[in-house]
């Protein structure tokens, strides 16, 4: 057993962790480890949206910002998901990891200009990035053998982490709470520069990434995860993308990720935009689809152990002001965090 | 919106509380306000128990336990419940309060001598006590117009406070949480003692009595709270009865209330005594029964707030090993704490 918290991330504690030392996970969980000299990473998110059918310039969109990851300097890892948004938006969100600010930086400047830098035809473009710190960074995951996003740029994973399982183990594994309470700083505040809209969000912003990957299960555990598991995270989805702003969720996306070919695949994950971990942790403990979904997980993982074939994850980040950028080009106005700031003016 | 900390415990933290200060709990809840001049209150359960019909010594022995309540120096309240335990013993536990150390020791003496220090025909006899000093003890109510167990001893109710409606509220509310993990110590011992036996526990030994009263209910009210809420309490109940030792609970007793006539009331109380607080939070957090009951509860108080008329409370104990008691006579071997030891040697 050890700590989700990496041994040269580990500092006097100003604050408690929630668990005693002695404390038991009921089943095995994991954690992604970085090399020691890895101090941030980056997770860079290039969306392309329209309405009814597809442009050809979404799918020439999608070509290109493949066509520069191959680059120099590109990601060393990126998948593809869609969904179609609250608004009625088709939307492929084309996700991208590093773990080397100075190569991302280089590589971003023009990019950035071709995504949202010039308008494409029918379509809008938004690129949102968080560049953390690694100790203002969490990973969990069921099983060791599948990195999936920012995991897969990793060095590899840990042994059984003892802080998880528990409400409060997502605080617990980030490195930064042994010092800080995370607490968020300030409002989002749109900001205009021609048709692109910025948005300036605050310090403490939080991120969450959670997956499920249902492709490795056999006819009576993916009967049950179609049948019993999805319809309760797709009604929880379904809150915080409608209701979400009044508890702190400013956006939810609920995505299918598709394959190399651009098929949908038997993986999904929801990454949502919250104001505070705060907020985020107490919708996780309070709502009734995420009660039920942590009850039955903690049932499911606990019974099958290392036998269940579903995998389940998520990286959790809480970025400081000046580790964030928003950009949304042609969008409509409740895109992304667009939607935590009022873009028109009566 | 107060602090469930009176304000003269408060204390510099050492240890934070798991909400920000902005935290605002989605109902009300109150906590039972002593004195500041109470340093500590007392707790005595007073059990009796036996196999098959009703000797005429247990009827005796509850009308000598009233008796000695309403002599010089007896408690300000009590009150009394009754189950079959999970050897099939009939027991009943009366339970009285005070609010004055020196008041209960002078009266306990004699007391203790009549009900563990002599025999009574055809049953056994327990005294489990505490006497906490008050920053090792919380209650919880969800109204606050009709106080139960400890809280009749207190002055009054608080306003609404703040930490409640979470996981991690229970040890917010203790005011020795502000700058103590409060992590037991040691393992319960057998004291023999003749024919008494004493069970000398542990430091930081945890005492929970949580209960219901569904007396003021009307017919929709009551059939969710019988047909819904009940059923999952008692899986519970009897999960913590039967299986509890192996997750830190060394016994349960759910048991109904008892009216002054003898009768059953509407209302009914869990009393289990716990390895720690830590085990008590780990099984109400991840126990699938609990966790509905949790969720069930958050739901209803909700959506009913102040209009809801099933009332639930609770009080909690977390003792230091100087302020306990546990003393048996002629009891079966896993009657109360002695559960948690060996009292048959091969």
């Amino acid at each position: 057993m050890e700590s989700a918290i990496p041994l040269h991330l580990e500092t006097t504690r100003m604050r408690h962790k929630r668990v005693p030392d002695d404390y038991q996970p009921p089943y095995p969980s994991f954690v992604a480890r970085y090399k020691p000299a890895v101090s941030r990473v980056v997770m860079a998110y290039f969306g392309v949206q329209y309405r009814g059918a597809a442009p050809s310039s979404a799918l020439e969109a999608l070509e290109d910002i493949a066509g520069m990851f191959a680059s120099e300097g590109g990601p060393s890892h990126w998948d593809r998901a869609r969904y179609v948004d609250q608004a009625g938006y088709d939307t492929t969100v084309t996700v991208a990891y590093w773990d080397d600010v100075a190569r991302f930086d280089a590589w971003f400047a023009p990019t950035r200009e071709a995504w949202t830098g010039r308008s494409r035809d029918g379509v809008g473009t938004f690129i949102e990035v968080l560049r953390p710190t690694v100790a203002r960074h969490e990973t969990l995951f069921s099983s060791p053998d599948r990195p999936e996003g920012v995991a897969v740029v990793a060095e590899g994973m840990s042994g059984e982490v003892q802080e998880h399982a528990y409400w409060g183990g997502m605080r617990d594994r980030i490195p930064l709470s042994q010092t800080d309470a995370m607490a968020p700083g300030g409002a989002p505040e749109l900001i205009r520069d021609g048709a692109r809209l910025r948005v300036k969000a605050h310090d403490n912003l939080c991120l969450i990434r959670s997956g499920q990957d249902w492709s490795d299960t056999e006819a009576s555990e993916r009967k049950l995860y179609l049948d019993n598991v999805e319809p309760v995270l797709r009604e929880g989805m379904d809150f915080l993308r409608d209701d979400g702003l009044a508890i702190g969720c400013y956006t939810n996306r609920y995505m299918k990720v598709l394959a190399a070919d651009g098929s949908v695949s038997e993986k999904s994950y929801g990454q949502s935009w919250w104001k505070s971990l705060a907020a985020l942790e107490r919708w996780a403990e309070s709502h009734p689809t995420h009660v039920r979904i942590f009850g039955a997980a903690m049932k499911y993982l606990s019974a099958l152990g290392p036998s269940a074939k579903l995998r389940l994850y998520h990286e959790v980040t809480v970025a400081a002001a000046d580790e964030q950028l928003f950009e949304y080009l042609n969008c409509h106005p409740k895109t992304g965090m667009l939607a935590a700031v009022v873009t028109v003016t009566a």
